[in-house]
């Protein structure tokens, strides 16, 4: 086991990522409060998990909720249905919630402890490749809106992150290659090293040899702790881990939630903020072309879908979070390793890129 | 006009307090980020005052959302079509939410404001005489459960808040007297000269008189800005500015939501507080009866509804989000001007105070 710690004064936190971790009461112990815990997983992981993660919290009081799996489960009616399990069981403030699944499991139960009595701990238990490099670090929790992704939610820091990469193993290959985006968006952000490691070591990752499995976790979450460490409310750089978010949740929204899975989306976003950067003559062409390289190698789209049309993507794109005063902020890209946020860009080149860069109907 | 600070550090805002505030731009000015302006209100306070507070907002993009009136209000239906008007006049986050009206519409639009977009700005311009004294200070936002009262919700500090005395002139005399519970729970808690002050001008004070209510409001937010600013997120002392409201929610709950005032439900819970704290032998019985005294010479009830038994108050009071380890803490008092926080009472004084202190069916 490794443990890294995000860096957030008295809100610091660890993130132990190994084998064999969730039964460990000892890891869980000094981050609940009170006697009541409410474990929060999902259709797919809870039968499968649940029983494992028992002994961890032995001798409290447990409550389990069990949500519909799939990103329809991050609604205002579901984060009800997490409160009403809370007040059915008389938790009060001093309780623990555990998100035990993938992302949608710790938006949702993420944003039940951040709203709960104006806020109770929550540990996130990640047992997607997705959660354990991304999602599960960093404290933002969420829901949607029918008119945009993540739009009601709160900065919540979870109390800590286990990460077992043995829940991998039953991971299903479509949902290791989503992961395996977020991965891939840190190494083209900020970090080209691990760009270059990525180009070497995907196929190990995609066939889950164990070592590829746990540097691309551990390297990861050391990159994303150090963003969310220097901009916890992302007020600056931490806008830069919104790499290819935009047209993702456009993506997302325009083919409606629960079609493509978020690094899905996120694979194509990549690959077009690369294909944008190079219109604007800030990336070279071979940049872009290893960057499409490396998605697809992955087994990960690089074009919009054929049906949603420039318009509408761009309509989609104008409820991005990063929009000031009317003007489309994206992340961009510098080289390999160099990501800048900026609203300076040509629209007619972003324009192109949308067109060009969707795939065959 | 006299100014207060609460402060919190980087997030310390002032409270502006005077009469014919409301249209003063140059009072909000400073606290708006961008153009995007969401002026939510009332179906009482919005036909009356949305006109004369325009020209505040001169310029800007102002959308306008009017809610029913009434703690009903306070779901999280209601909180989705807050969203639903941002998201549709396509706000981004360095948009304005401004929260025109009473308690209600405060804590609705706040928690709109701490969850959109993971949080955007917003100001508090309280019409009612308990939203000047006390909700609309200090950041606590929510909404109410079928279980619970201000069960979901967040601390998200507001960016100002512009108390107008002028708005007062039309408020009902029934939102006065709820009003004038909780100013006269800030001389109880913590200002003996206040509480001596509120006995000789209570009566002037429900007369409307400008010297009195001016008085009363900015001692209230002394009290309320100094205790908050101290204990921003209630780990301590901010607990004692729930004097009286384990009682006043289980009360509310009880009759159902929208039939006693919260203001009315909170008398009758400083007075059940002293009745138990004499029962204790914290409080002299003469001590007691002041505090009976004073609210019921602001017209204010001072007994639980006689339609809520004793094991339905206990129920009730132990959903409480001062539960700790599944005891009830209660805050209690010492003398007036002196209150405690504790979970060392003797239940079978509780009770009695609950039998004994129910209105006459």
């Amino acid at each position: 086991m490794i443990t890294l710690t995000v860096e957030l004064g008295h809100r610091s936190y660890p993130i132990h990522i190994g084998r064999d971790l969730i039964a460990r009461a000892e890891l869980f112990a000094p981050h609940l409060d009170g006697p009541q815990v409410l474990l929060v997983s999902d259709a797919n992981v809870g039968p499968r998990y649940l029983p494992a993660i028992a002994p961890a919290f032995a001798g409290r009081s447990v409550e389990q909720l069990t949500l519909p799996a799939g990103e329809q489960s991050k609604s205002l009616s579901v984060l009800d249905s997490v409160v009403d399990a809370l007040l059915e069981a008389r938790f009060s403030r001093d309780c623990a919630v555990v998100a035990l699944g993938g992302g949608v499991v710790g938006d949702i139960a993420g944003l039940a402890a951040a709203c709960y009595q104006r806020g109770v701990r929550y540990i996130q238990v990640p047992t997607t490749l997705l959660a354990q490099v991304d999602s599960s670090v960093g404290g933002k929790t969420a829901v949607n809106h029918r008119l945009g992704k993540n739009m009601i939610g709160a900065f919540h820091q979870p109390a800590c992150v286990v990460a077992d990469t043995a829940t991998l193993d039953t991971l299903s290959d479509r949902e290791l290659r989503a992961g395996a985006a977020e991965v891939i968006k840190y190494g083209l952000l900020g970090d080209v090293e691990f760009f270059a490691w990525l180009e070497t070591n995907v196929d190990g990752l995609l066939r889950r040899e164990g070592a590829a499995l746990a540097h691309a976790i551990e390297r990861s979450c050391r990159n994303k702790a150090r963003v969310v460490a220097g901009d916890e409310r992302e007020v600056g750089r931490r806008a830069l881990l919104n790499l290819g978010h935009t047209f993702a949740h456009a993506i997302e929204a325009g083919v409606g939630y629960g079609h493509w899975l978020h690094g899905e989306a996120v694979a194509a976003g990549l690959c077009l903020a690369a294909d944008l950067s190079t219109r604007l003559g800030w990336l070279a062409r071979d940049e872009a072309e290893r960057v499409d390289d490396l998605v697809a190698r992955a087994g990960l789209p690089t074009r919009v879908p054929a049906s949603i049309g420039t318009a509408r993507m761009l309509d989609l794109m104008a409820l991005d979070k990063k929009v000031r005063a009317g003007r489309t902020r994206l992340v961009l890209l510098r080289g390999i390793g160099d990501a800048v946020l900026t609203d300076d860009f040509d629209p007619d080149a972003l324009r192109s890129t949308l067109d060009e860069r969707r795939a065959r109907a």
